[in-house]
């Protein structure tokens, strides 16, 4: 299979959906629908969309039919975005090559459109769309996994410990939970979700939860690693920030050469969990070396 | 019936269970912990959970059952609370009588508790506790209403329009536009989902969101005249901040006299509402009357 084809059906895909949930701005409100959509088409590469509709093809699901709940994980991410963004937090002036949302709308926009990603989100996976779909029951179980992998166990908790302990000199302990929560869960949560809705059984459900928690910390890894090795015009955004900032990376505890092994045994390892599977996983296993071999 | 004695009951009840959500701050993310629990547990009067209960109480459900759906709506109302008093939003010193989450714990902090809060609540929604109480399409249903009245067509949609206008002198329409969304919007999903879960029929359902909609923006205005009126101690933070933030309000634009009698119609208008309810509905209609009457 063509992965390069594969990723831009489904971004195409991802994207269509994502247009079709939003009104054109207008009334008192407008400025907020213009700042959320402003974020959302920005070019993203929906990564957790298409991961969470892979997995529901890996275990014998139909793709589309995963679009309300992949598109509300496309939300919850462009929401961690905005705000990681913030003056108070990251302190961004781009990103994926335009301006953040702050600098487009002002802070307090920004702030509320990233609460509106976020509420929309679960609006969208509890709908009548998603629902009619599947098992209520299935649905809501996802619901909860997601929510968790979000919130303050997961991503919120994550990018918390990331801001708290800037600056500091830190053990390998402590980058892996910082890793694994601020991104890993939400891609894990996005592979395991498409396979519980595609039907998947719980060894298989099992399988890929575990594949997504192993390219979700390899994901972060690259980042960091792209972030000293990338340049500014791939990356939409600039480079040598991470040093600059004394963010918390994996070559910075490990530096660059044990970084890079640790992402390739973690991309073998994801691709071991995917054993048992047959052909149709073939994209999840191009996703998982993708992830680490990317230029942004 | 006693309301003093019915809303103190109930308060405890979902306080308690509100308690029995969360751990101990610890780990990495610690703060955010803290800091969600600073602001949940500041003394809210819990009046959006409180009307989910008496909401499913009136149609004859029983109101410990919707308390995991209850406790999500006071979740949503802490974050919004936390976010509105930003300093790049609202900028308040003081909520509750106490120094708000960015004083005590920083502006990024406060984002994400923010945050987690919002998270929080549809994971709560939507766990195992409260799908084992619901037909999972029902507590689906329930969840999308919320969602909305919470997100950008609702209250984080008059957050921004508030915003948006400050300043700005306004047509009546747009300070109802406000104040519906703002406010009104997720009080009235809070008696809605109430009576949903409380199993009455689409006839109930319809006269409580119908009621729930008037005291939502009844309760709006009497915030307004409150800030005129009432005095800094009772109120637990600084009154007379709308006029000097030029904040869009009830009074502002229909004056105080004008302002308490449209209040006082919207309550009427509620407690018409619930005229074929039996005693069970008492509650609620204590609670409209309550809602303008109140000192803080």
């Amino acid at each position: 299979m063509d992965l390069k084809a594969y990723l831009s059906e489904k971004q195409m895909m991802v994207d269509q959906a994502l247009r079709e949930i939003y009104p054109e701005p207008q009334g008192p409100a407008e400025a907020l629908i213009e700042a959320m959509r402003y974020s959302l088409f920005a070019g993203g590469k929906r990564l957790r969309p298409i991961l969470c509709i892979a997995a529901a093809e890996a275990v014998g699901g139909k793709g589309p039919d995963v679009l309300p709940v992949a598109c509300g994980l496309e939300l919850i991410h462009t929401y961690s975005l905005i705000h990681d963004d913030l003056p108070v937090m990251d302190d961004d002036d781009l990103r994926r090559g335009k301006p953040t949302s702050h600098k487009v709308f002002g802070e307090a926009v920004a702030v509320l459109a990233g609460d509106g990603l976020l509420t929309e989100a679960f609006r969208i996976m509890s709908s009548p769309e998603a629902a009619n779909r599947f098992e209520p029951s299935t649905l809501l179980r996802v619901i909860c996994l997601i929510a968790e992998a979000a919130g303050y166990k997961g991503m919120v908790g994550g990018q918390t410990a990331d801001i708290k302990l800037e600056g500091k000199d830190l053990e390998p302990a402590l980058v892996e939970f910082i890793h694994t929560h601020k991104t890993g869960a939400l891609i894990r949560a996005s592979a395991a979700s498409g396979a519980i809705l595609g039907g998947g059984n719980e060894e298989q459900v099992k399988a890929i939860t575990s594949y997504g928690e192993s390219i979700g910390l390899a994901f972060q890894i690259a980042d960091d690693v792209l972030d000293i090795e990338g340049d500014t015009k791939t990356m939409g955004k600039g480079v040598g920030g991470d040093e600059q900032k004394k963010k918390i990376t994996y070559p910075g505890v490990h530096g660059i050469a044990k970084s890079k092994e640790i992402q390739k045994d973690l991309v073998e390892r994801a691709i071991k969990d995917l054993d048992r599977f047959d052909y149709r996983a073939d994209p999840l296993r191009k996703i998982a070396v993708y992830i680490i071999e990317r230029k942004k």
